[in-house]
């Protein structure tokens, strides 16, 4: 299943998302669940995540705005890395987790903000550290 | 304290959003508490919403991504009514939607698409209706 | 069952909360499950909600904050009712509403107030109107 | 891409769940977005849910103790129905529901519980009405 | 209020789901707050969820769905456990989590199958660890 | 802007209810987006929280039930030592986060529940430590 047109083409964006650190997690993911793996890989990021319609850096950010609002913050670190491999600035970044203090309240973006103060400092983005 | 700067800066960035609907939709919440109706105009709309770093277009997108995940449902159509006043087309609005079936589930997605596709109805966006 | 010493004190309050709709309510939750409508009465109102150390006007804005914060808006009716019932004034139902525009998001906050203003005019409570 | 061999599995297992009326809203949406009815019925019912290692009852019940935790209301009504048309009864439903009361809150199981009675009416399911 | 024999009945379910850790942390609970340990003991596991009508097993899955959903994290990794005490197999709680995935989005389904892996590997249910 | 009226209130009024703790947080968000750490400064505390209408503690209750709602845990321990801050007791704390267990489920409760017990333990008030 793993030759599918889509499982490719979803590895190619997954691949320029998250890099290496995503293959990884893909592996261990799939050794635990290999059909999950496959679902993930063919119709989330094959399927929906390549569709044309929005560029890549948008759909990062409506992501990390989704991500924040619910409170998943393992994935707000991932995403806040995926936006700035492609292409989001710092600011867009802060940006976006800023605006989720209106719509999903001011905890959920303090707790997003923390994950990224983390991920910038680890790509050293952040000044004085 | 309505005429702040923040206040009137606030004013002119919701009316692009909402139009006239949203300033009928301010009066009400006026009359029932001025001071949060004052707090969303200059804080919300005036502050954290007229930030630059993101374009108006891309704020509307998290914005529906976010109220998309959090089942605010009435937000969902005001905000598709919003990214579409500031220049989405009717497939980003879609594809925003879309997406959050990856991230916030199908439920929440399907749900949406159902208030998306009223706003489309009553803008005409609909073929064959 | 129901004739434990903790049914009849969940009763009692649940009364002095809830009035004459409240025993409606009960009593249809009862017809499609009598087990589920003795735990709410004998667990909840008569056990959790009986408990001394926090009064009773309390306890409703509480509660009011936390099905603001859920979204779950036919209780978030039921909850504006029993804390005016208890001895609330309307300006401190709307501050508990206003206040979690902070803590649970802009939309969650108006969403309740919407369905307080509703509450306020069956009472006779809206100026004006 | 209908005809693979997914899309037509995932057609078979849907049609058994949700019956004609679900037809109904696969065609409804497809109209919409022809790509999220085709990613619904191939990765979703195909996929995922047609899976081995659970029975189909048992995967509409713990379906329908997300979509009650998650508030998810329409969702609720559809796979009340859903889990009576692949052979679980009632009681059974009524247990799933009324367990979310301590997992999910409850508002959640009461919300839920007035959607199930709603469909336990139109199935003829309630006694005395 | 201890020998109550609902209480009896909910110690018996609950040491058969959750075993001597789950008696561990009753009696914390019990040193912080003895009436919602006990709240918990007679209403919770001797009320609701020895209800007959649905087996112990599906009982726990219809559990995971639901902490699975809401995020709870530390709730899932005790529901693996618990699941797995009272029959279910490995795979049946993959299943259970994958199928989260539709509805309550992918990140909530990871995070999930992380708690899950945790406990697998500490009950040796890992290949190759 | 810091000087603004509604600033200088804000400062106050979360000086109070954080102490010195709460100021070094303040500090830290600042050094990664200023205008969100005045946000929360002039508008949230300075404006929101500062209205008349509800006691300082009340506020604090009310938060405490929203966020332990939410399972927002970090805010959990900070408005825990926030409401103790302003006159609470302990077992008004507990009561506060026990009755949550109706409204949003035991997990909730549960979780903060221990984050309680951690705030009460490095404070002195767990007895037998």
């Amino acid at each position: 299943m793993e030759s599918s047109e889509a499982y490719r083409r979803g590895e190619v964006i997954r691949a320029e998302v998250f890099g290496e650190e995503g293959v990884q997690r893909a592996r261990r993911l799939a050794r635990l669940d290999p059909g999950l793996a496959n679902y993930i890989m063919e119709c989330v990021w094959g399927g929906i995540l390549s569709r044309p319609g929005l560029d890549r850096k948008t759909r990062e950010l409506i992501t990390l705005a989704s991500v924040t609002s619910l409170g998943q913050l393992p994935e707000v670190e991932q995403h806040v890395n995926g936006a700035l491999n492609v292409g989001a600035t710092k600011g867009e970044v802060i940006e976006c987790i800023v605006q989720m203090a209106v719509y999903a309240g001011r905890p959920a973006c303090l707790n997003a903000m923390h994950a990224a103060e983390k991920v910038f400092r680890e790509r050293g983005l952040l000044d004085g550290d």
